[in-house]
């Protein structure tokens, strides 16, 4: 489908668009300014799942993309707003600063929620989650993104231990963040748009722009973070529109 | 189809119909050394990856198998045999303990061979491991069971791992051990049977049963070790037989 003639707004994800780590994408803080000043509402979804909320505007603020907690949409406090919706007490698998905004581990455990506990992800806190998921709880998981872009090169994202566990349990997980269409819909809901009115745009062909275009969102893939040449041919999921970066797509928006 | 009437040789499975960790299954010792007494040839095959070909034979022996290391066809045996025939120089995803086994990783690796690293797995070796698989080596592994059973219950197996590198890397990997066809085919040849003179017990509904079964030996499914009721009630894999343990699959053989 075409991009809407008058967009309303803006769904932006985070990383792989805005920054890499701690490096900036060149044109991307401009670009960001730009159409804030164009008055375009803007939103910002991500899967990131290693930092709390104010850990992440703090380091987005220091980067020089100025955002308060309320511009983003996290895949953790949508893991949060669905536990607490369902009133279950989860035994967490989370990075220890994560800790924190979660709370501690009920000790009846009535579901398990996995998190990307990066470099603490070991056998023994995967074989704690597999046995309980084995019991028969259910299993969330906060996100289920293959891979990430870090400074030094792509790394593995927290999927892989969500396919990990799925493969040996046999249960397949309930995601909170993208691409579940509650997620999408959860920020159309803040902003007050219509799906036809709205862009989203990612860096992560499976979970930013094919979740997006589930709920009639158009998607927009930069060539920036985890892209690969290999996005512009994928069978099933076609992006309405690629730029090569943030900035090129603000240029055009504006 | 039905048992051979007149079966020429017994594959069997160590962990989960003979013993679990160092509990001996009832009856199993007994049973072995009836087959043994009775002539009927056995060959015994293990997706067991953690642990070195002569410290497995030491621990049966110690259990009361008496059994020599020409008795076993392994996994990593197999995954050996396969690096070696290729003249592969891998990047090793090992147990420590199967270090001296496997020697060093290549300073240039060509391959990625992933064993079941058990309580070592962790973020980082996996992220080495998912790297170069990115990069395009090609990704072996030594087996991708789902789980085992351990004396407290069922443990995550080395298939979790597995699963975690082809989700992240869309590339899937190619099994050396238990269910390969050329694992079944090489314990044939061994003996010197044809599959349809051939038994296999195992307690792997999947990686036993249905691995024999696509070469046409006979798969007997034992109610033992990580044995579930819903094995009887699998849609595409069905045991030509089911015992309560090893023992009575020997009584009904002798």
């Amino acid at each position: 489908m075409p991009l809407p003639a008058h967009p309303k707004a803006l769904l932006i994800d985070l990383a792989g668009v805005l920054h890499v780590g701690d490096q900036i994408i060149p044109g991307s803080v401009e670009a960001l300014a730009r159409l804030r000043a164009a008055g375009l509402p803007l939103l910002f979804l991500t899967n990131t799942t290693r930092t709390p909320l104010r850990t992440l505007v703090a380091k987005m603020n220091a980067l020089g993309f100025a955002m308060q907690e309320d511009d983003l949409l996290t895949a953790p406090g949508a893991t949060l707003n669905l536990v607490r919706s369902r009133g279950l007490h989860p035994h967490w698998v989370v990075h220890p600063d994560l800790r924190s905004e979660v709370g501690p581990d009920a000790a009846e455990p009535d579901a398990v929620v996995l998190g990307d506990a990066g470099p603490c992800f070991d056998y023994a806190t995967l074989n704690a989650a597999f046995r309980l998921i084995q019991r028969g709880l259910p299993f969330i998981a906060m996100a289920r993104n293959r891979t990430f872009k870090e400074e030094d090169g792509l790394s593995l994202d927290m999927g892989a231990f969500v396919a990990a566990l799925e493969y040996s349990t046999g249960v397949t997980a309930e995601i909170a963040g993208k691409p579940a269409a509650p997620f999408f819909q959860a920020a159309l809901d803040r902003l007050g748009v219509a799906a036809a009115d709205t862009i989203m745009v990612g860096d992560d062909l499976r979970d930013d722009i094919g979740g997006a275009q589930a709920l009639g969102i158009a998607g927009v893939l930069v060539r920036t973070g985890k892209y690969s040449p290999a996005d512009e041919s994928h069978p099933d999921i076609r992006p309405d529109a690629i730029h090569d970066d943030f900035a090129r797509l603000a240029e055009r928006l504006i």
